[in-house]
């Protein structure tokens, strides 16, 4: 009796383990866990006196005209890596116009932005520094500002070494992609994925059975679960006005192809369950409702409300260690500083 | 002549160092260094469970209404403490009454805000948040939202473990009061008040001597070397009406008496020289300027430039270094926390 209960949970055990093997062989079609070291960027090598340097600008409020918004103002660390709100709010206490993405694993997505309009985080980061619903500064404005603290010069010398000339917006923008690189969240899913078959729940394991099935994972994959790829919203089914907003026709505006309109990168879903409200605008705060919206919308599908509760739990996998970061102490500002102002123009 | 040599040296070390003392003889007439650890506070032991709820409700942004602002945005841990302002940016892009003080080290100060009117930073941490200029939000607001996140209920109950419904608006300002209590910063000039001859310069001094001599410590003294002891603006030549705005009286508002009038609390000066601007008007950026003004108005003392540079070496070795603070990883929204309003009311 004892050898057959053994024989059985062995049994068990090795079906368990078997089909543990099958679906994350299927996962392995679709996804990749996150890399052990911070990821090497295009044309700007990391260095540790560059995410030094970055780390400061990132959270240096005097890059906007107002002295207000950092970087971290949108791109809050402790929340996720984005802001809690429908569209960020900005200077004059202007509207952005759509959703802050998170930081967070950014550096592994195709492109940055909803649109895709900034192949990469340094392109990335120039944009809400000049945007007037934003930090509203110019780059001039921005080298006048980091030149009248001297210890911002030492640290971009010591970032930039061969550099004549290296206080600069370009420079700025790389230092802030060095330090934005190393915001990787490993995650339960991560741990899964490199063979640790506990790191999921079984309805974890549901909810990703299901995503694959479904076929979710047609546009969110690879190693950040999307963030690479454009996809019309409402594929299959066009959401509501207020969920779409028809004056934003998305992709259209960077490429000015027809077939663009309504076009959004499919969205990263690591710490997908941290940085509520969903979609470009915002407008959905039920991680579920933002699910089931998607599978009408793109699949045609009506998930049942205990698959979408698969679907979450799964999501809820993504949801990964935030590194440490201290903050740093940053110059005081002198005499040549520019002088913050508030004003709208 | 070698042993005369070295006998003039000896003379010379003796009377140097018999100069030192004397000077710190007198500089501990007026002045203490920071303590060692932790402040004990009124009615509020710290605790590291208290701290740690401290520090994530000091940098939630859902603490306000609009979810832009937490207590971090105007007292930024990178700057010194405050926002490098002249008055704060809040709610609905409206500026505040006054210059935003540094949370460096105000728990040793004897009350809180320029005009006293907070007796300890757990008074103090209420008003920001409902202020309709700066956190616009209700205690009502923010105890629901703070109880729909259940990392919270959690953390409230380890900082308070004796209370059946921990989760309150005072607990809050307490736990905020711990964790501002933790961010001290031993300078330069405590070394030297502890006996380090060589942590000041000559010129530093120089400049102590003078701030003794010419009497900016019978105001600036104690521990923070100021924070406590209220007196007049322009006690005895009043600043023009755009460093002293008629239109604020200052303790007035607090006591309604007449003597009160444009009085404030003596500013404590620890980190002065990375908090500009200065004044409650924060009218002055030039901490040079802010120490002539401040001769001329409560001295009758005009300061030759010379004098002038060594007062500001001295004030330079208040700069003190700040604690490694890392970033809280707070806890997302969930369907029954309130939506952040960025309207204006």
């Amino acid at each position: 009796m004892r050898l057959l209960a053994s024989l059985l949970c062995a049994t068990t055990a090795l079906v368990g383990a078997a089909q543990a093997d099958e679906l994350r062989d299927s996962a392995k079609e679709y996804f990749a866990p996150l890399p052990s070291t911070v990821p090497a960027l295009k044309d700007n090598r990391v260095t540790p006196e560059k995410i030094a340097l970055g780390k400061a600008l990132f959270f240096d409020p005097r890059i906007s005209a107002s002295g207000v918004f950092s970087c971290y103002s949108c791109h809050n660390l402790t929340t996720g890596g984005d802001d809690n709100m429908e569209t960020s709010v900005g200077h004059g206490w202007q509207k952005g116009p759509r959703n802050s993405p998170t930081v967070l694993n950014a550096v592994l997505n195709e492109a940055q932005f909803w649109d895709g309009r900034a192949e990469d985080l340094k392109a990335q980061a120039k944009g809400p520094v000049q945007a007037g619903v934003e930090m509203a500064n110019t780059p001039e404005n921005v080298v006048v500002t980091l030149k009248s603290m001297p210890a911002y010069g030492n640290w971009f010398k010591a970032a930039f070494p061969d550099q004549a000339d290296p206080v600069s917006f370009d420079n700025m923008a790389m230092a802030i992609e060095a330090f934005e690189a190393t915001l990787i969240t490993p995650a339960p899913f991560d741990a899964w994925l490199n063979g640790d078959d506990a790191a999921l729940s079984a309805e974890q394991k549901a909810g990703l059975t299901l995503f694959i099935d479904k076929g979710c994972s047609s546009c969110h994959s690879g190693v950040n679960v999307g963030g690479h790829g454009y996809y019309p919203f409402g594929l299959i089914e066009k959401p509501g006005a207020e969920i779409l907003p028809p004056g934003d026709k998305g992709r259209f505006a960077v490429t000015e192809t027809a077939d663009d309109e309504y076009v959004f990168r499919a969205a990263p879903l690591r710490n997908i369950a941290q940085t509520a409200p969903y979609f470009h605008s915002g407008k959905v705060w039920d991680l579920k409702v933002a699910v089931q919206i998607m599978a009408e919308s793109q699949l045609g599908e009506a998930l049942s409300d205990a698959e979408a509760d698969q679907v979450v739990a799964f999501l809820g996998s993504l949801t990964g260690a935030v590194p440490e970061v201290a903050l740093p102490v940053l110059p005081a500002e002198t005499a040549t500083t520019p002088r913050p102002t508030a004003e709208v123009r």
